[in-house]
């Protein structure tokens, strides 16, 4: 195979599969090369990601090492998708009163996701962590992304105890956001116990969510090592959470003057 | 910019952003080339798609022309992700009685869900839809991946109507699943009426939730032109909805020998 058509293929397979680690071996019985030719084209593949700004491919050397590839995303890339959302998401037809914007189409437009996730998976994949875990609905498909990104499974955690998710653990928590006792529900199948979660949400308020998510995961000795929200309210701004990663913060919400106020998040 | 760098740009750039179009100028532009050099390299980089078959670059002529990549699955990647999972569904510990199989951590599997995600969004790309429609819970990952695929914004239809979502339509629908009434919603910001909707879902018994799903996008107006499950039910054979494509068919689970029998859709 020429060494044009390699690094595509090498590209096309490791953009595919995100986080997987790759046995060296892989690629060179694939392109019947010898290592060091593998390490050059490498090299070049890493060269485009990082002009690209799409990510780095990481080599972790010794017996049970190769390479994989971990998504990214640059700098400016960052500012680009801040600038936009806030842009976006200060419509002044966003506002439903009460202090909540509409936010579904952003939470559900594929390429923002995408681009939330990269920030996320860039954060967090070095934590080596066994799941994403995000609490139904609006996180889901970030959440999703970030654990395509890491290579982990992701777990949903249930407003209500479904019949087909099997034994369930409840408990409630105070929810801030809707001043009331709130519940949540995972499946006892869905986590091994003495492991180690990423949280990722749409939203977060006063962190009561999070908070519980951290809870009903402390249930099953899980610890939660990285939490990853896209967007914070600056109310209140004691949270009942610390070390998070929030994208955006919601500065304010003037209803009398229909205007909102949305800023790039300190705590990236 | 040097063949086998520009080629790593190309596939990097076109498998992060699925059935985006772009303009041949863009690519032209990027690396300074005339319009048949990247002819040349448009060639080798669907050859390296064909030959790992992730998909195809289709080329749009004319004004308001250009490339764009869209995901799809090889035939024998079907087979082998057809195989996988039916043996990991027919572990007999997945019974839950009543006819419900835990099925959560297959359809919040990554890697399972790009790989049945590759095989809609290779059916269901030339329908041209605007929308890729879901009901919440355990498929959104999925419609997600499809709609990432497909550049199309995902709706989630809610099964209750959410203070966070605006404005909502909601109807009743009958369950087979459930027996009983059950309410999906929709909030009247996520659509535009006269449009075209594909959906997709994790699991289909009878129909009536797909059905309901029509219904209540008929309400704006909205036409279903593709339906993609993960998974049907064998009974009842005759199903409220026609023309869907299915990658599983759940064929039996006998509770009382502990024994589930699932085959390969007909349906796909």
């Amino acid at each position: 195979m020429k060494k044009n058509k390699r690094i595509g293929v090498l590209i096309d397979e490791l953009t595919g599969n995100p986080s997987k680690l790759y046995d060296s071996k892989h690629f060179c019985e694939k392109f019947d090369i010898a290592k060091s030719s593998l390490s050059e084209d490498i090299k070049i593949a890493n060269e485009i990601f990082s002009e690209n700004g799409s990510g780095h491919i990481e080599s972790i050397s010794g017996v049970g090492g190769g390479i994989k590839f971990i998504p990214g995303i640059s700098d400016s890339d960052i500012v680009n998708l801040q600038n936009i959302l806030i842009q976006k998401l200060s419509d002044p037809s966003r506002i439903l009163g009460g202090g909540f914007l509409y936010t579904a189409d952003i939470m559900y437009d594929s390429r923002f996701v995408r681009d939330m996730a990269r920030i996320f998976a860039d954060r967090f994949s070095k934590l080596n962590a066994n799941y994403v875990v995000t609490v139904e609905t609006k996180g889901i498909p970030l959440a999703a992304q970030v654990a395509f990104m890491l290579n982990l499974p992701l777990v949903v955690i249930r407003r209500e105890a479904m019949y087909s998710e099997g034994s369930t653990v409840s408990i409630n928590y105070f929810s801030g956001s809707t001043q009331g006792i709130a519940k949540m529900s995972i499946a006892k199948r869905a986590v091994r116990p003495d492991t180690e979660a990423i949280v990722i949400d749409d939203f977060m308020k006063g962190g009561g969510s999070i908070q519980g998510v951290k809870n009903i995961l402390s249930e099953f000795e899980i610890q939660v090592v990285g939490i990853g929200v896209a967007l914070e309210a600056r109310e209140p701004e004691k949270k009942k959470i610390k070390n998070y990663n929030s994208i955006l913060i919601i500065d304010e919400i003037d209803e009398e003057n229909r205007a909102i106020k949305i800023c790039p998040s300190v705590n990236l």
